[in-house]
């Protein structure tokens, strides 16, 4: 068993600064670097990479690890921190805590000692709260009447469905939600909320709201349920909305990704550092 | 594919009668005998067995079918409704809805055409909704403050925890629910309320509802959790506490079972009605 | 400006045990006399009336005061304390804290230092929390549905129906509730709940809640919207139903009154305890 | 009593136009001028002064009247539309529905016969929630966590914050309120929040809502309760904040006003047109 009582912080955005903070506040000893840009450091101080490689007990990478494949992410970061360069001084003993790959391939960051935050499942789960409140910013935003009393349908009750269906309810919408499984449409009803088979939707929504991460919003479905519609995907690209039947019948559609980081840095931090502990305490680091 | 155009509902309590009434509502033939000493008919009206047998293309026995295993569970009859004979008339063609066998020998009367509502999971799951609001009746009757500002855990976090809790968040009570599952617990702060992990659950609460089969509650627990609450255990007998140890504490436990008929009997019906509806969809009846 | 380090509790319910509780958590020192018969002291022990007279600063007498005129309402005391002793021992100096007369007359206890606890604004309105669970529960144990989907309307927007109506809107019933006011109309439906003016009532419900003090519910409004409902009648009898044309239409009424008392004595002790800290704060005592 | 079967809309925002539409649904015949720029015209369509003079029964100016003094305020408009000569093609019987006069002089616009839809109060208690779900689009934009887990502060219990304060805790925000009443206090701790006296505030809070119409905010509340907050102000100029301590101690300050219009036009279009018919019914024209 490690005994990690120190991190070091490698580049990201806004996410990777609410995580350090958090850990800091936690008791942990934080060494940051690739943030020399940012105007708010939360009270902590960028460093150089050196000294942040000797101080530390373990790494933290951002979400995702790289962009272009060469440079960890690090919008923050007046100069490139190249990849080949770090794995050379973080050796292969370390915990490296790192979020998914993006551009970069899996064979070039293999010999770290890697450890993935990002693919836990308690990680997507704990960011479908920050998932919702983006989604119902963006509703609040393009939609021109009051969320309270507007016509909602949520396809999909998977971890973001189950989040945001009782919020936009909370918040005073009528809410449909869709779903394949019989036992899921069952507690939907029993949770106050509309039941909808997947295969057969209809009805007049105000709020198409899609989690479903297959062409579920195809010509057919949009003339039924979203003529005039808002259409918010929420599935990774490339979603569940066939956009070129979107555009012939002008009904807006946005493609809201990556919400945790940018609705709520702050919340996606904290996930991050729930994760990471979670990680040691379960694989005993 | 069957022509099913009328039902016969033989036997049972209120559920069945509300059952029947809600299929005569949806325009089927509805056929009643073991009622004759209801108070309240619900505007249908009670026959023999053998009108009831003649006219409908389909029955319906209670929930359970029997209590003392050589009769229809029928609280309203005058007189038994003896299965052995029952079996005879309905013989094995048209099709039969029941539920648990309760006292009643498998064997007996696997004879008939079978269908088992009460296995269906939609059954199991929409009766959250009604089990839920049964605790929330007994814990308002029992609890001398009100739920509003109360502190309350939900053990386990299954069909009933999940209905459980939000309607208990919603009545204004501080809610903490314990779950195995990290995944689940995640959920549930995404949900605004309190996880735990159920290996090591503390805290001081004034009410604890136990859903969860197995001695959860057992002398440690209850010293630890519930020295000062009232118990009200869900799960089936023999439950979830340990009722010497609650009773050397003088910790009040309530065994609630059987909600859904109690509480909600109208609902409940309907619940049956659904779960016949959709066997007979599924199994292209 | 006195210096009241400690309260005499003389006779009431459970609602002055739970107040007197609930001081002595806060600090004071708490005499009670009048509960030789309770079953659970809650750690408090009860004394002689005379002991009581001398040791406490300030005296509690109870909701109400009297139910016969000439004893103190005391249903825990074996044997009665009289009324007439007890303005003797009491005196006219030290403040006498207590609830509505009862029956007991005016000019009886007038020659004691009153301070009427019950007739504060914020007494009151605390009290709406308590009685809305109470009617919840009442209606929890009469309708034979779920509450969660039922129909209900709440008459008047008073301190009992702008909590009631929430509370059950949030326990998934559709409400309407109908107010005089065209304000108080536009605050329900930004509250997502359904307006309806008085005096045109009209739809049809499961559950009827009044809340005002007139005959809203005569035989014509009763025909038009509870032909099928349970009425719970919260307003002060004689109360706003006529009850011989319920009895005629066959519709079940409850008057349900007093329910901080009854749903939630802990509760309603501690709003007491609360409205007798707010005077002697306000009147400087 | 006059017969009002069509409304001339004349100049205005979106509110208008969502006012239009909705006139038009209802069966009455609308005639716009002033919106021959707009890019949507709802499916109605843009007519010139004249056409509208002649074939409206009564006409409804916008919120507010004029931006200028001289002309309707008409941001659709290409060409200006002057209020000297609106007032004499007018005339002085058509009955004409306004807003608030904004910078024309009151003597100017008098010899019309008019009626104030915003003076009315239902008007300015519907547009409490428009304003509310603003005010939380605009937390969820600018606080970095989410509102759910948030700690939140609501300056005052009228009628934004009464329809506010509900919604931050449906959202899962810890919600706390500061009222000056005593019985609004009691109150909001019978709705599950946390009331606080408006002269004593303190706590930490990540998001400070003020709603009350007076410096509330100075600089020492502002060092009590918001050092880390972000402060929206709801109420109209000069606001509640002292802006200049507000920003030598960095907190940031948002002045959000006219909410409805600009996050729910389409509501606040249908606000107007209830108040003009609710004009329309008490004044029985």
């Amino acid at each position: 068993m490690l005994n990690i009582n120190s991190f070091g912080i490698i580049g990201g955005d806004k996410r990777q600064l609410f995580c350090a903070r958090s850990m800091a506040d936690d008791g942990y000893g934080v060494f940051l670097t690739g943030f020399d840009k940012s105007d708010n450091m939360l009270g902590l101080k960028n460093s150089d990479l050196a000294s942040v490689i000797n101080n530390s007990d373990a790494f933290i990478l951002p979400l995702p690890v790289s962009k272009d494949g060469s440079n960890i992410f690090s919008p923050f970061s007046e100069s490139p921190i190249k990849i080949s360069h770090l794995i050379k001084v973080i050796g292969n003993e370390k915990p490296v805590f790192c979020g998914i790959n993006g551009a970069v391939d899996e064979n070039t960051i293999s010999s770290m000692n890697l450890y993935r935050y990002s693919n836990c499942e308690d990680f997507s789960v704990a960011n479908a709260l920050p998932t919702a409140e983006g989604a119902v910013q963006i509703a609040m935003k393009e939609y021109e009447g009051t969320i309270s009393g507007s016509k909602c349908i949520v396809i999909g009750y998977g971890r973001i469905g189950r989040v945001l269906s009782p919020l936009l309810k909370s918040i005073g919408a009528d809410v449909t939600v869709s779903a394949r499984k019989l036992r899921d449409r069952e507690f939907i009803r029993a949770s106050g909320m509309t039941p909808m088979s997947v295969d057969n939707m209809e009805g007049k929504y105000d709020l198409v709201f899609n989690t479903v991460p297959a062409v579920v919003l195809d010509s057919h479905t949009l003339a039924r349920i979203a003529p005039d519609a808002i259409v918010i995907d929420l599935a990774s690209l490339p979603g569940g909305v066939d956009d070129s039947a979107a555009e012939r019948m002008s009904i807006k559609v946005i493609h809201a990704l990556s919400l945790p980081g940018k609705a709520a840095p702050k919340t996606a931090g904290i996930i991050i550092k729930n994760a990471v502990y979670n990680i040691i305490k379960e694989e005993e680091l």
